[in-house]
């Protein structure tokens, strides 16, 4: 068989091309049938929908197959002739002329092999977990977001920027940092004080892995431009929750002479493109997601698409919170920080939409925020998604060198590790705006799945990096 | 002037549309002119060129411009008419109106503004160089290619797969690894022999950067079918040269049914496909680097496309070595690695194009290369580049549990750590290829940059981590 060239069951699937002798290679994901005829589900990853292979018995006794091991996680592949299907549920199968197995998977042994697993029982085979219709469909559609996040950003003239993963210092105070390093674990050089001495270590100065690529973001922005960095990042919390990982993915585009308003509407542009992205080019996988684990899924999607984001204020926001009937188990008041509970009470019930909350308190945010004339006031943004909460922060940065380093002052942060940064105020400063959109977090959003460990393929959080 | 939309200089550059209001955002690259009129040009980034605005002097006197800051490196808007261009070397021009200075760079202090600086000098501003003629062209091009990377595989029906960046063995045995921990420092706990007990560690046991995706990417593979990575990788070595990084940018593609022909045929394909997009997309940045640094870029690009890349065994290389007139610093001798000098000699002087190496002996590869039926060599492929030498390694890997077992066992590869990489030979084993594009190796290429830190925003190596 080995002339005829292999076709991809998807192509196979949306043939026209009838009657004609095919090869097709994948693994058998059910094989079902009777004395007089055998049919073989063979699925390659190429997408959702297996192709039906029909093996009559003369030629292939049922025996002889299950003695071959062409049974459900066989590698297999299958000449024959591609007709039109008999049979309900598909459009096309495939005659059996000539199978072969590659490898088989002995089925008292393979864990795969019986229906109905839990979620969390497939984490623990998050090698195998790919092979199922959920895993399988999640990953094809955690691919198109990918593919769309890039492709919405070169189609609007943004730089890709690779930021640095192994970073020498803690800019953004975002949360515990991973150390780096290459020094002894148990015979450490030390200094004088009795602290490790770094400048011995690989780098010459104690290293950790990132926890945002913004930093080095603002400053590809004030010379290219529009960038975006789309890169892993890290938290070393104990966080053992669904909406937590160790190492994720964040997507940060920074926009040179940007101000708030231009950030808003590039988030719900961005957003919007994506998510109908998915609905063109995933409609099986999100079909399969919507029916079995989110009746409510496609529905919302469309949702999103099709309605502008509310845009208010923190204050606004405050006051809608205060007047409403609702009980929180949080009090609300200005100056806080909203709770998860306030943020779902906006979206979920009071607006009934996605929501951008702007202009926070300048106390619960980050040093790089332009400070608003009232001098209370941050130009801030958060988008607040349906079930998921925030999906996006981010805000105009400021862009005045004094406000600045007063801020960094009164925050703590250290202006000798940040030297590089404050010299994009000194030289050429401009307005520009940017903000982070967890990737695991669009993806939780997309498939509808409720765990964040179900939509990264190896997730890394306390207690486990297996694989 | 803020009901007029911005333009970009790259869409003002190839406007056809003259004499109407426009409003452009930059930076000033130069001011220069004489008592009746200004010449600046302004760069937003979005290319190569800078759009020239001309300044009557009636209106902008060259002492006004000197005490607003309208000079080199200061960022601006401007607001004027476009019209057909005077002078020499650009088709459009601005007539200023308007001049608003956001954010002026000091000429005293200003590190970039005086001209000619050598490479080695702007690798210690790299949060400045990207403001630079050199690598504003080459972080496009960088971009260009990331893209290009993406398209290709999803054009052709690869999944995306985000390998894990913190990982729990070192698999590959690839060199030496970064430490990953949030243990203390000084007084780690230790186990009753005296060792660090990683078990208290973040993921409860030790843990290291990732030097390659390669092993989760054939998981996935084994799945999805056609896969690819694209994510950082480490390696923790003391090798302070022109061609290492300690932190770099890899591409693996992993694809189940294919053999070393087909993954030869996709390498290729795809390094060709990746040139031609440079070619079509990037002619201002590449013509910049081409006159300014490497007068047969253009040409070795060309080259590249137009011509089938040789294809030959280790052993058959190894005599046309041995049969040369040249000699070498290193013997050659069949069994043995070639060097750098050897690589060259077969690409630059003897078939004087690239070469994809193909069946090297075992001994010198990884032990998850199928071996080939004399037992002695193993399906691997080195594609070796004019001026780059290896640009791309990879091989048809062993399918077969006992004999990779066996290869395992022979080069001290701990099973325990890989078993869920063994559950792919044991479940559905298939045959499968794929390999590792250095994608730093592929930028030094398309610019024709010498040294590899000249290719990435923000160069990771020994005794330096700075931005």
């Amino acid at each position: 068989m080995s002339d005829l060239r292999r076709t991809s069951v998807q192509d196979l699937l949306r043939s026209t091309e009838l009657d004609r002798e095919v090869l097709v290679k994948g693994w058998v994901r059910t094989r079902r049938g009777n004395k007089y005829v055998q049919f073989i589900a063979v699925n390659d990853g190429s997408g959702f929908n297996s192709i039906q292979v029909v093996a009559n018995a003369e030629q292939f006794p049922e025996e002889k197959l299950k003695a071959d091991g062409v049974d459900n996680g066989a590698a297999v592949a299958v000449r024959g002739k591609l007709v039109a299907s008999q049979g309900k549920g598909q459009s096309v199968e495939i005659q059996a002329e000539e199978i072969t197995v590659y490898g088989t998977a002995d089925q008292d042994a393979y864990p795969l092999q019986k229906k109905g697993h839990t979620l969390e029982f497939l984490r623990g085979i998050a090698h195998l977990r790919p092979r199922t219709n959920t895993f399988g469909a999640v990953l094809r559609i955690r691919h198109a977001m990918s593919f769309a996040v890039h492709k919405y950003f070169n189609d609007h003239g943004y730089f890709y920027i690779h930021t640095p993963i192994i970073t020498g210092s803690d800019a953004e105070g975002a949360g515990q940092m991973f150390r780096v390093t290459t020094l002894s674990d148990t015979k450490p050089p030390l200094n004088e004080a009795g602290a490790v001495d770094y400048s011995q270590d690989f780098f010459g100065k104690a290293t950790n892995l990132t926890v945002s690529g913004q930093l080095e973001g603002e400053v590809a922005a004030m010379a290219l431009g529009k960038v975006y960095t789309f890169g892993p990042t890290f938290r070393a919390e104990n966080s053992n929750t669904a909406r937590h990982l160790a190492e994720f993915w964040m997507i940060e585009p920074e926009v040179a002479f940007f101000d708030l308003q231009d950030n808003m509407d590039l988030a719900e542009d961005f957003l919007k493109s994506l998510v109908r992205y998915a609905l063109e080019h995933c409609p099986d996988d999100l079909q399969f997601l919507n029916d079995q684990y989110d009746k409510e899924l496609l529905n919302r999607l469309k949702f999103v698409v099709e309605n502008d984001f509310q845009r208010l204020t923190y204050t606004e926001a405050v006051d809608i919170l205060k007047g409403a009937k609702q009980k929180f188990e949080f009090p609300v008041d200005w100056g806080t920080d909203l709770q998860s509970e306030h943020e779902r009470y906006l979206v979920e019930k009071h607006f009934k939409k996605p929501v951008i909350l702007t202009n926070y308190p300048k106390d619960i945010k980050a040093f790089y925020m332009k400070l608003d004339e009232d001098g209370r006031t941050v130009r801030a943004m958060d988008v607040l998604f349906p079930g998921i909460g925030e999906i996006i922060g981010g805000s105009q940065r400021e862009d005045d060198l004094q406000k600045l380093q007063q801020r960094m002052q009164e925050m703590h942060v250290p202006e000798e590790d940040l030297w590089w940064y404050l010299d994009t105020r000194r030289f050429g400063s401009a307005p520009h705006a940017g903000f982070g959109l967890g990737f695991e977090r669009l993806i939780l959003f997309i498939t509808g799945m409720a765990n964040i460990r179900d939509v990264i393929p190896f997730p890394r959080f306390p207690k486990s990096a297996e694989f």
